[in-house]
């Protein structure tokens, strides 16, 4: 049980969340913190926080301190908190690349560092903001934690005992993993569709769009995404992006290749091996 | 009123059609075509069609004649029923491209040519096979007619008519420009898609897909699409298809450029630029 939940960034992710616990009556009171005041209000109004408070105010005294700010934004949030984090508190993120923020944590948090568990949900929609937030966004889904060396255990077991009582699956791996991972699972999707809308918008106008399907539209849909979370992923996760980026033009060229030559069997190789790996995700 | 509907290749969106007309009450008789006897009896079974027949047998005297067979096929279809083509009768096709259809269209058909219809529904899923058409599958999509200079008047306003009764918006434009922008808006996506599952298979194994979420399933949904159509497709729109994965290799290399001089203002700017266009589209 947690007693007092500050949730930093009360958005999709950190609302969820909020709503999650409260439903599953895991947690006493769930304070606010953001830079928007009529935004509190709404997740106020809407029932996800009890209510909001200063960052300092919020802090004192919490158990559970979740910060779901864009990942550029996460060691500024830590350094504003570090000398508040009551001894007993676990704090966590929800940030979709962890190298980058564990050696921000690190230096923003100092003494406090053991506190801090990486963690992030791979869950989300396209949809930004707390009027978006469900309380079943996390069930079924997978929560990766990548605890550094010096994260403290019994802040690790209520991390991931607080995701388990949101509906989540916990699992853990180390940062470098989670980021090459993922640098090939979301972050290199992500910039793909963003690339493609960008070059047919401007290669054809948006008028576009009225001679396309359902392919695209869901092919697309991650590029409706929050364009300053997705320039702080693209700059926190540079090397693994670049290197997924980098094997991916090359089998763009072998594909172009393939094409200019007529090569119909390589094709359909490659179209048959990826519609078979595939049809295995889904079952 | 279609008096006889001759569906060659029975699958996802030759069933879909003959349903969407059935339903309408748009025609009388529909007659099946398929190289897979079980797969037509299947068809027969499902009510999607009345009978089976041999390509001639259901040709003869047909007014109405679709080939929905992958595109890489369409030429050999029209040239085995050319001769038996009834002077009255409209011919037309659902083919993804339509600059290389209809060459082989002419060759194939001859002085029967300007019976002949190009055209290409924009509307399917990545399934396909008779067992997932549905009457619906065209409602409120829009259907491309591509006329030659040759196609017979009455010809094109009938398979119009066909098309509006199955519920599509049918749109006309020139053969070149169809292809220039679906190379964009559909057979790019499609590549994209079937490389991004091939590189992450190769490169972590299938249990990448565990640590995946509802982006990567959404953007890569049509690599489960049919191979050997989207073989047929990269061979027949060759020069659509490199002019703009050449343009799109190019807009990821200033993309990664940007990643790796980490410049996040450029990287916020081609998100916002995308999600805007994007929202346009989806209102």
């Amino acid at each position: 049980m947690i007693q007092r939940l500050v949730v930093i960034g009360v958005g999709l992710i950190g609302g969820s969340l909020a709503r999650a616990l409260k439903t599953a009556c895991a947690v006493g009171e769930v304070v606010g913190v953001g830079r928007d005041a009529r935004h509190l209000a709404q997740a106020v109004e809407l029932g996800v926080i009890d209510r909001a408070a200063t960052l300092t105010e919020a802090v004192r005294g919490a158990d559970m301190i979740v910060v779901a700010v864009p990942v550029g934004s996460i060691g500024g949030v830590l350094r504003e908190i570090a000398l508040d984090i009551a001894d007993h508190a676990a704090v966590t993120d929800v940030g979709s690349v962890k190298g980058s923020v564990i050696e921000g944590a690190r230096a923003a948090l100092g003494r406090r560092f053991p506190a801090f568990v990486p963690g992030h949900p791979i869950a989300g929609t396209e949809q930004s903001g707390v009027a978006a937030s469900t309380a079943d966004l996390f069930r079924g889904r997978r929560v990766i934690l990548t605890p550094a060396q010096e994260t403290r255990l019994d802040a690790l077991a209520r991390v991931s005992d607080m995701w388990a009582a949101a509906g989540a699956e916990v699992l853990s791996m180390g940062a470098d993993k989670h980021d090459d991972i993922l640098a090939g699972t979301s972050h290199l999707p992500h910039v793909l569709a963003f690339t493609l809308i960008d070059l047919l918008v401007r290669t054809h106008g948006s008028g576009v769009f009225e001679l396309a399907g359902t392919g695209l539209r869901d092919t697309t849909r991650v590029a409706a995404s929050d364009p300053v979370m997705w320039r702080d992923i693209c700059l926190s996760n540079q090397d693994a992006i670049l290197r997924v980026l980098e094997q991916y033009q090359t089998d763009l060229g072998a594909l172009a290749e393939a094409v200019r030559r007529g090569d119909g069997q390589w094709l359909q190789d490659l179209f048959a091996r990826a519609k078979h790996a595939r049809a295995g995700w889904v079952e």
